[in-house]
């Protein structure tokens, strides 16, 4: 690995994007080479353009002198994506901040890649209009601006962020070859359609420096719900028994007893302590009285399915309150031990009875605290796995768990990820949810777009010889 | 190009799919070389397999002699992409034809590639379900069996069908590797998201063996509204409005004057000869209220930008003559004129005003016939070019008539195809489309999944030196 910036690359940077957006100092290369999780490396620089086509120059350098180029948002991924593993350049778009254009007509917003997705969703609503994906997750990227690296350092294409959402993308290719897929039209059948390729290939393929996004009409009513349960296996079978009735919250969310009890211990909000679990309905539409018909079904199926307490939130305070709750519980279980790994398994929703009962007996039989919680109704859980990185016996225990979670996940047909993406920490695990022949396919197309193999190296891709999630030095 | 099967290899296929399902007589060749369009070539022989490993068989074979392989469906697509241009062997799907799970819980059907659409629709009805495609091609389909090509062969995949609803696909590559992309879960963001590029690849990256689809609940009413107008600009017009009016009927088909009076020449339906252009309405939901008072603000706005007569339909039976009518379009232009080639631009809905305006200048400047219908609220047009093979001076007007509706389409942001796919028949306009670097990609991950080319051959990509759809002999 290159560990110095070779003073002609210097200044051939500088004169892309200007002195003052390149950084070299000791504690921008720290600044610019975490995430959200426990792992880090220092790049050899961090560039922070201004448009596009000082992006496509950078690339050409990149290229030309077989730099690794890793794509950089926010830094807030939960999968190590944005770590500069192999060095290089560390490509930041925050200066791409702008929203070009809100176009109601046709449902749709452009935006740059630094936009943040609180900002976003502030400036459509405003017009009468909704971003869609995750209220749970957009109320935290709000708040935190706590958004994935996971789509070539987009901001706006989050957690979880699918193809479903994004109308349109702009890529610099890494040769700095600039591609356009989608449009604003609904319907479009030209050609191989790349849009969910390279949305969701955290930055190995290429730089998004455009997104169209898909937009809703913001529904007139929104409404909270909670239901608690004496049995976490009881709430799970709930969200099954409400999807198998036809009925769509645009959320379910759950909370285990453990993950309350980190919630209140740093902020009380009055969760049902009692309960071994919670779900958190929210239900919005535009009549109201259609709302609240949704929301007494939801309460009587979860009666039926055991719930000993259903409320609806009286209020717009009280519902805020919920779902305050429900964002502080990454902090929250921050504060319970001095780590966690947190993971976020999907499964078909009809799997996760057994799912949550596989997760409970993988933590009794290791001996860990494993807080459960998620978009049940995504079938998307967050188990995270509370250690201590000091303790080597326990992490080995951590390190078995984690394995045994995705496991369990492939093995109901469901999947490593739901949101957060591979990035380095799930990479070792790839063949076991893929198999060999989708993984061989992956890499194909890969070293097809990225033969030198400059972009985010060391990330998606198991690698034999190399570094996991786990070997990796702090 | 091979003109006769090798004995051997004969002998080969015939003891994988069995000998009844080897098809070498001429009528075979010749009814499983032709599509919708005027377009056939012979293939060398028909394979007609009944399971993935008879499929993954016949492509080690197809691989080790290099031989062009087309998957095949029904043959009804409209851009030539199941005619087997190079012969090789034709891989028919119809016996794979079996609907292996319809799940309410997790909302999506498994199926095999051959089964039909209308089939499924009626299935899933049955357990109060829906497959949410396009009403008017979904009941197109019912009755003709009119599915299209463009998905390696799999009949369900219709017209338009994009990742959006599809949930997963086994896919066989080339070389015969088995690939699964997707799964029952909402959430996936491990690895590439391979789906769209699979569903949208018309056959030249591998043959689609299964197909896991999202499902709807099937809403409780369903009604039918007409506008007419005067001006076919108008009823452009008054599709924007609606949209922007934030008002989102599941269908707005448009039929312009030429194109209803084609139809009322086959038929009798009661269109309104009068009108330049009709709207027709397809509004669902599950409270009846709701849906009625969505039609009046439809029918509100429809009068406000110029509608003369706003209906709806009074009963099943007028609505289901409205859409008969509907369906019954393109049979009805057939009778005009010897040929047509029907084309299937698609444009942002905030478009459609210009867009229409633009295709009657054209057909106007260049004697032609071009009547337009087609899913306005999508911005996806049908504008058919009526012509005669046999009229040359005729024929080279409708070849710049193409060219120049492909150009309007691409100036207002659109694009080529919409539904139907690329196939023979556009292939040329793609780098219009698309740009030089956009293509290049494209051909860089062909080329990397099907180092060969031996899958559906002469599709999709131009070919400088090759046959375009105006210079295949007939």
């Amino acid at each position: 690995m290159q560990r110095m910036l070779h003073p002609t690359l210097e200044s051939e940077l500088a004169a892309i994007v200007g002195a003052a957006n390149l950084r070299t100092s000791d504690v921008d290369l720290l600044a610019y080479g975490y995430d959200g999780t426990w792992y880090e490396r220092a790049p050899l620089c961090v560039v922070l353009p201004g448009s596009t086509e000082e992006i496509r120059a950078i690339h050409r350098i990149a290229t030309r002198e077989r730099l690794a180029l890793t794509p950089r948002a926010m830094g807030s991924g939960l999968s190590g994506g944005a770590v500069p593993l192999a060095g290089g350049i560390v490509l930041g778009v925050s200066r791409l901040d702008r929203i070009l254009e809100i176009d109601e007509v046709n449902g749709v917003a452009v935006v740059q890649p630094g936009v943040i997705t609180a900002d976003l969703q502030k400036a459509v609503e405003a017009r009468g209009l909704f971003y869609p994906p995750d209220p749970s997750s957009l109320r935290q990227s709000a708040i935190g601006g706590n958004v994935a690296e996971n789509a070539g350092g987009a901001r706006c294409l989050k957690y979880g962020v699918t193809a479903d959402y994004v109308a349109a993308l702009e890529v610099v290719l890494p040769g700095g070859e600039l591609v356009r897929t989608g449009g604003k039209m609904v319907k479009n059948v030209t050609g191989y359609d790349l849009r969910a390729l390279f949305t969701g290939a955290e930055g190995t393929l290429g730089t998004i420096t455009e997104i169209t996004l898909r937009l809703l009409r913001k529904p007139a009513f929104a409404k909270t719900a909670t239901a608690a349960f004496a049995s976490l296996e009881d709430a799970a079978a709930a969200v099954i028994a409400i999807a198998d009735a036809g009925l769509l919250p645009t959320s379910i969310e759950l909370m285990d007893r453990l993950t309350m009890s980190c919630v209140e211990a740093m902020r009380p909000a009055g969760l049902p302590l009692e309960a071994d679990a919670l779900l958190l309905f929210a239900v919005d539409g535009n009549y109201e009285k259609i709302v609240d018909a949704e929301l007494g079904r939801i309460a009587e199926i979860a009666r039926e399915r055991g719930a000993f307490e259903t409320r609806v939130a009286a209020n717009e305070g009280e519902s805020l309150r919920l779902w305050e709750a429900r964002r502080a519980i990454s902090p929250a279980l921050a504060r319970r031990m001095p780590n966690k790994l947190g993971e976020d398994i999907s499964v078909p929703r009809s799997e996760l009875v057994g799912t949550v009962r596989a997760i409970r007996k993988i933590a009794a039989r290791h001996d860990l605290l494993i807080p459960i919680f998620g978009h049940a109704g995504d079938g998307n859980l967050h188990p995270n796995i509370l250690c201590d990185r000091r303790d080597a016996a326990q992490m080995a225990r951590v390190r078995t768990a984690a394995r045994e979670i995705f496991e369990v996940a492939v093995a109901a047909g469901g999947t490593l990820s739901g949101e957060h993406g591979i990035g380095l920490l799930k990479k070792q695990f790839m063949e076991l949810d893929l198999g060999a022949d989708a993984l061989a396919l992956m890499r194909r197309i890969k070293d097809a777009i990225d033969p030198l193999g400059i972009m985010n190296p060391g990330k998606i891709f198991p690698d034999p010889g190399g570094i996991d999630a786990f070997d990796l030095p702090a």
